[in-house]
């Protein structure tokens, strides 16, 4: 027998039908991990979409609560082996195991799923109308088993087996298989021994969860293209994503993709004036933090110019420069940045931090500040927008309030964007003429903060227009509304009351299911005739 | 000068930049009408994107008023003018005047325009969304213009300027740019005077509404794919559609596209006992009526063969025989029925109808029912279930409730379907078999009636897994949800007070908006702490 991990298949652990294998790598000695992970071949996907469809046939229309009760073991699970996950993420990530990974991001993970379990439970999530008069009733229903590939930044918040598109994949009442990252085989599996002894517990399908550790592109894109797939959620490298959306796309199958982004915050002199100190610290944090690894990373600057500017963008390089570079997640997060931080100087972007600073350890870059002028970026807008994901970002130097305009217009679809200005008033003019422009841009809208921290939440929104995500209507953060997307809606005219679905039914059948009846949100049963 | 009619660009009736002019036909006399009409060239499309655009910027948040204005408005100039356009249309599409179009066809029209100017008046489709807690509070917010091509099928409730896209575009607080179809231009024309003339009269922006009668090919492409656009909304053909839908979806934008649909019914034999001779009238009629051509017609008919089947299927034949086929909407509509007939024909569909049958006035078609095995339809079923657009049906005999299973497992997605079962339990078994697979491949889901007629209703779904629409998440008919198409789903994150729109504020504005705070749905203010 090979050592090669097996991979979890219709409710086995079992050998790949594999051509190749991998290893993955500590990004902070550069060694290779113990254990070797499979490319599976097409037979493995084959035979899971067939396990994963069979899985979606027998989930019970009333299996709400067996899901929910799945996903708050799966959640207790994670935190008694918290300590362990902790270690083994941060060997794969480079990431510190206290405080970070065992710490703030493994409470993040599960009260994340937990609030997934409450909304699978509660279900107030799918939508339901009804007009009783003409008997029409809809509401949002599983879409059928969801494909996730998954970034390594945040190695279990963003894990395939355990982060946002996961939670709400299984809340929504969809068998999950998950592509490991390639760069966190071992995290994912020993989730998913996790995740597959929780929803046995719950007594749900064999298949509920699924994991293969990597597919060549070609099985990729036969995948997110099968008819027996319902949706597929991909966070990762734009090639990647574009061939990967490519196909999907061509069969009309809902592929969610979230791309890139450079997340541009604007600091109005005012605010400069005001809090300059407290904002050249937070701003470097935060584009340092993780070493610069997020997806809403502010790694687009705007300010006018002026002396407070100037010295503003002064007292930032200083803390680039002052601050030891972090260690990125691996060797191809360091090769991108490296790229792309050559499209930048490429397209004009001057580079004003030490550029000569000693890098960290293991997969590391010297922090690197850009500063451009307005009409500089306006010259070549696609490329000065490229997302350099590390510890880098760009400050674009506008002469005047109108050119700051001309550069939020000529920006693309971002995940976050924000406006400091100050509390005196006196860049409300500003403020005015820029926020409508840069709103149309972003699908979270920031005053005042750093897009850093994205609370779970009814009102968070993570997406935008492309390529920040591929539907600008959805949003792959947020308790109950990412599992929007992982559903299709389904309406039953004149459908005899006991062939309908149980929400559907005159009777709310828990009581607290909110329902829009006849235009209004109600959690009452519909009165009989 | 020209008496090429004139394009509606950025509030003024002008003359179109063009290469080439068409002209439209009456289906029934064959004549060409008058009226010649421009195809533009890309400067055209460019000038309304970029009208389009400003007008975008212009609507205000609290335009909301306007819209409503302008949509009972133009209902309002529709109905006044209910004769004159229900002759131009009849010519254009050869449908009657009276009843159809000046009559039940128009009362719908201009009820699901007074929907959707309710919609934008009252704002509860925006789902918002707040958790005070963190200060989160999103919404969905107007996507930019909307670009939309419509079929001529319904030449006022399906017409790009006054149909349901146009409709729920605009109660979603966007521009459109029209494309008209170019069956219909002069309809189109005159409806866009109405519209127009309405827009102008609530002060909306002058680029609210802009009319091209024709693109090519490349330029339909391009417009679909600009950046400059919001979302487009395509119904027709399965070739033009997905040229378009690749376009849009290579840039990312939303596009919302409905191909084909078969709309398979199921006769299973308790309801052919109970009912049949009622049966055979509705589905007759039905299939037959406005020469079938509708979204919705139940073109595959699944039966389970014994003799009471065979009896049905033979009562339709023959109603299929005795009836006079109805004329079809353009030559090209009949071009398409007789290669899809030809497709049918091809994979085994044996017709059953009198093939020799006359056909009726103008361009028209004999009344065409086709018959095959369940087995037969199991080795060609992509074919089997090929869309042809009229007077045509197939019926699909199985030997017994697994092979109809297979049958419908082999589906891909559609509008609509449904189930005929017996009131006395005795076809209980076969339904629940049948059921929850024939629920998974449509948008809407029927019990014991025809998908024709779709009220427009808060729990109507015409959408449903692809070819039926692109993304099974959304309904293209039904106010509000319609209108969710043609939105961003928007965050704002710790917004001061004063810069949130008007629907996030604390104050309910209006006292009947339907907001979800903190997981409850009220339409009270938020309590200052």
């Amino acid at each position: 027998m090979s050592n090669t991990a097996p991979i979890l298949l219709n409710g086995e652990w079992k050998a790949a039908q594999h051509s190749e294998t991998f290893t993955a790598q500590n990004p902070i000695t550069q060694e290779a991990l113990p254990g070797s992970y499979p490319v599976s071949t097409w037979e493995d996907c084959d035979a899971a979409l067939t396990a994963a469809a069979a899985a979606a046939d027998e989930l019970a229309p009333t299996s709400s609560g067996q899901i929910a009760q799945f996903l708050r073991r799966f959640a207790d699970l994670m935190e008694q082996h918290r300590e362990s996950l902790g270690q083994l993420a941060s060997r794969e990530s480079g990431l510190p195991a206290e405080h970070r990974l065992a710490g703030r991001e493994m409470d993040r993970t599960t009260d994340q799923i937990r609030q997934a379990a409450d909304a699978a439970e509660q279900r107030s999530w799918k939508q339901i109308s009804i007009e009783t008069k003409r008997d029409l009733r809809s509401m949002l229903a599983p879409i059928g088993p969801v494909a996730i590939f998954s970034p390594n930044n945040f190695p279990f918040s963003w894990n395939t087996l355990s982060g946002g598109d996961f939670a709400s994949a299984i809340a929504a009442g969809n068998p999950v298989i998950a592509i490991a990252n390639s760069a966190a085989p071992g995290t994912t599996q020993a989730l998913a021994e996790l995740a597959f002894q929780a929803a046995q517990a719950a007594e749900l399908p064999a298949a509920m969860v699924q994991l293969l550790y990597r597919l060549n592109h070609e099985d990729g894109k036969r995948l997110v293209a099968d008819p027996r797939l319902g949706a597929t959620a991909f966070t990762g490298s734009t090639a990647a994503g574009l061939a990967l959306k490519a196909a999907a796309d061509q069969a009309g199958k809902p592929i969610y993709v979230s791309l890139s982004s450079v997340n541009p915050l604007v600091f109005l002199p005012g605010a400069i004036r005001e809090h300059g100190e407290q904002l050249v610290n937070r701003y470097s944090n935060v584009c340092l933090k993780g070493t610069g690894q997020f997806c809403t990373q502010p790694g687009l600057a705007i300010v006018i110019d002026g002396e407070a500017s100037q010295r503003f963008i002064a007292a930032i390089t200083a803390k680039f420069n002052a601050a030891t570079p972090g260690t990125l997640g691996s060797q191809k997060t360091l090769d991108n940045l490296v790229q792309q931080i050559n499209v930048l100087k490429q397209a004009g972007g001057k580079v004003i931090s030490d550029a000569g600073q000693a890098p960290g350890a293991g997969f590391s870059h010297p922090n690197t500040l850009f500063q451009v002028s307005g009409a500089d970026f306006l010259a070549s807008p696609q490329a000065l927008q490229t997302e350099a994901f590390g510890n880098t970002a760009l400050f674009v130097v506008c002469q005047d309030v109108a050119e700051a305009k001309s550069v939020i217009d000529a920006l693309h679809g971002q995940l976050a964007g924000g406006i400091y200005s100050s509390t005196d008033g006196s860049d409300a003019a500003a403020y005015n003429e820029l926020a409508p422009r840069l709103r149309r841009k972003v699908g979270r809208f920031m005053n005042d903060k750093m897009p850093n921290g994205m609370p779970v939440s009814i009102g968070m929104v993570h997406g935008g227009p492309f390529p920040a995500s591929g539907h600008p209507g959805f949003t792959s953060v947020g308790i109950p509304h990412a599992l929007r997307r992982f559903a299709m809606l389904q309406s039953y005219d004149q459908v005899r009351p006991a062939h309908l679905p149980e929400e559907l039914k005159n009777k709310n059948p828990t009581g607290n299911l909110w329902r829009n009846i006849n235009g209004t949100w109600t959690t009452a049963d519909i009165p009989a005739d």
